[in-house]
């Protein structure tokens, strides 16, 4: 394993340690129980918004807590749910009297302890309600998921429920956006190379010198199917069919895009990428009103992208457009 | 050799098209011979901003096209300087009749065309002023370069000298500052892993499982030394001593620090070599006034990262801060 650390077992603390200075203007990092969380938090009035999962996904979810996107986002260690005293320290930090939504990504542990700090926050008197993401049509079942696992659209699921909160919607009206945005997205992932986790040293699964799998989850989980590596137009043409088969989306409608890298990808191949999925989209009258290319969901070092789809009404693409300032996304500000 | 591409000969013209429609509100691709400029090329009166050299440094160069940055960048093949006739076209396109700036690393082949392409121009009564950025302290002569390579003072001077131009700076008052920006700038480079040149197909050097190179070029050319893998504290206390020494910065100096990646390591291992950085440099009485964590010059899949320092002062802080609209830079738009 060739990382850039010190003892696999502290990466995430020091990492946070690092965010912590890069962007004291923006965020902080509370300790004991873990949470990075907006400098001026609570906002009063203000609808929460908190997300969270294991870490290794970065900038997702640390890197968007700020102005325009989370309150609060709690870390766990590598690809490991963070757990309930984290989730409901953060959501006690960031209630301005008007309520915390979650944004949990479909994976078994993450929705037990995000229900279960709920339910602590709830004894306390904070309203929390919470969306559960689960974009990824890829596979119906996998290795820590009951249904489809949360992926790329937690990206704007957090993007557009925090412009939402930020511009003053209440906590129901937040739910719903939320719940509409998860309900007209869907993503599918692919991966070149595994990636190492730490603390295991070595790394998840292998994959042969012209194999690629496609479907991947977040976290190396088997996605559909191991099969030869194709080229970028056919491989962006089956993952993009998939996709639009099944939300339908249809001519005529209009969709924020994400080519998203998996964190080892160069930005060349994700633009290239980017191309031929918009060439396909503009073929069937699918227009791209608003995109991100980068890696903004990633699975630590892994090569390979995912692209996820949001069919868009106006209120999601002025919401885009609102101002964000976090590390990870910024505009307008 | 896995990649997300179609035929390894068009990897830059296809991710040039994949950039082009991803950011047709900022940028546009000119073809035949190939540039990127800016929408709203040429501004009447402006300064402008050329850069370029080889592809696979994304987002260097073409995403550092718009507003507040540079007017036109010039791609090469991956790692190949760009040609006369592209840089000649890309100053002709930018030339708002108050001159153009040439930003050009230090590589024999990049300087070489830049003075060919700016001779032309002249011919042509558009005055060109050059400067050449050679930042890197890692060694004095290398592979393709005499003298020092250059390196992140590049992304700093064009952001720098991209925000003056657009605050209305004459040509000669760009030329100095850019110059100043490469005095005042050193930068040193590490790998844990080589990169793999589409249309070569297989790594550029190798490494061994528990090795780095320390110092090495952006295209892979070696360093100073092939040494065992260190733990980031001292990996990052040995580049910073090497680089603080350099200049010399001084307790007491404001910087602009970046951790930029080479392309294929993890955003949490970036920032954890960023506090790693940060702390040595509070213990030595520097203030970091503003900082980049992330991948801002590339190699492309390369595992590793760069230290770029520029002692600042209160002119480069107040231009750092302007307006920026890049698809690889963007605040305050």
């Amino acid at each position: 394993m060739k990382k850039l650390i010190n003892h696999p077992q502290n990466v995430p603390a020091e990492f946070l340690a690092g965010l912590a200075l890069a962007h004291a203007d923006i965020l902080k990092v509370c300790l004991d129980p873990v949470y990075v969380v907006r400098v001026d938090a609570p906002v009063p009035g203000k609808t929460g918004i908190v997300s969270g999962g294991g870490s290794g996904h970065e900038p997702m979810h640390v890197g968007y807590v700020g102005k325009g996107m989370l309150d609060a986002a709690c870390p766990g260690q590598v690809f490991t749910s963070p757990t309930p005293d984290q989730i409901e320290a953060a959501t006690r930090a960031v209630n301005g009297g008007a309520g915390v939504l979650h944004i949990v990504k479909n994976y078994t542990g993450d929705i037990m302890n995000f229900e279960m700090a709920a339910e602590l926050c709830q004894e306390r008197g904070i309203e929390v309600r919470a969306v559960v993401i689960n974009d990824d049509v890829a596979v119906e079942d996998s290795l820590y998921t009951a249904g489809r696992r949360g992926v790329g659209v937690t990206v704007f699921a957090e993007k557009l429920c925090g412009a939402a909160a930020q511009r003053g919607y209440d906590l129901a009206r937040v739910e719903a956006l939320c719940r509409k945005v998860n309900g007209n997205g869907r993503s599918m992932g692919m991966a070149l190379t595994s990636c190492t986790v730490p603390a295991a040293g070595k790394p998840t699964f292998e994959l042969g010198e012209d194999e690629m799998e496609m479907g991947i989850g977040i976290h190396g989980e088997p996605g559909r199917e191991r099969m030869p590596l194709l080229p970028a137009a056919e491989l962006t043409a089956r993952m993009a069919a998939t996709i639009l088969a099944d939300l339908p989306f249809r001519g005529g409608d209009e969709v924020i895009a994400m080519v998203n890298g998996m964190g080892g990808t160069p930005l060349m191949e994700l633009y290239l990428v980017y191309g031929e999925l918009e060439r396909i989209l503009r073929g069937l009258r699918i227009r791209v009103a608003r995109r991100l290319v980068g890696n903004y969901i990633t699975s630590l070092e892994m090569a390979g992208c995912s692209i996820t789809l949001l069919k868009a009404d106006d209120e999601m693409r002025a919401l885009w457009d609102d101002p964000v300032l976090t590390p990870g996304l910024q505009w307008g500000i």
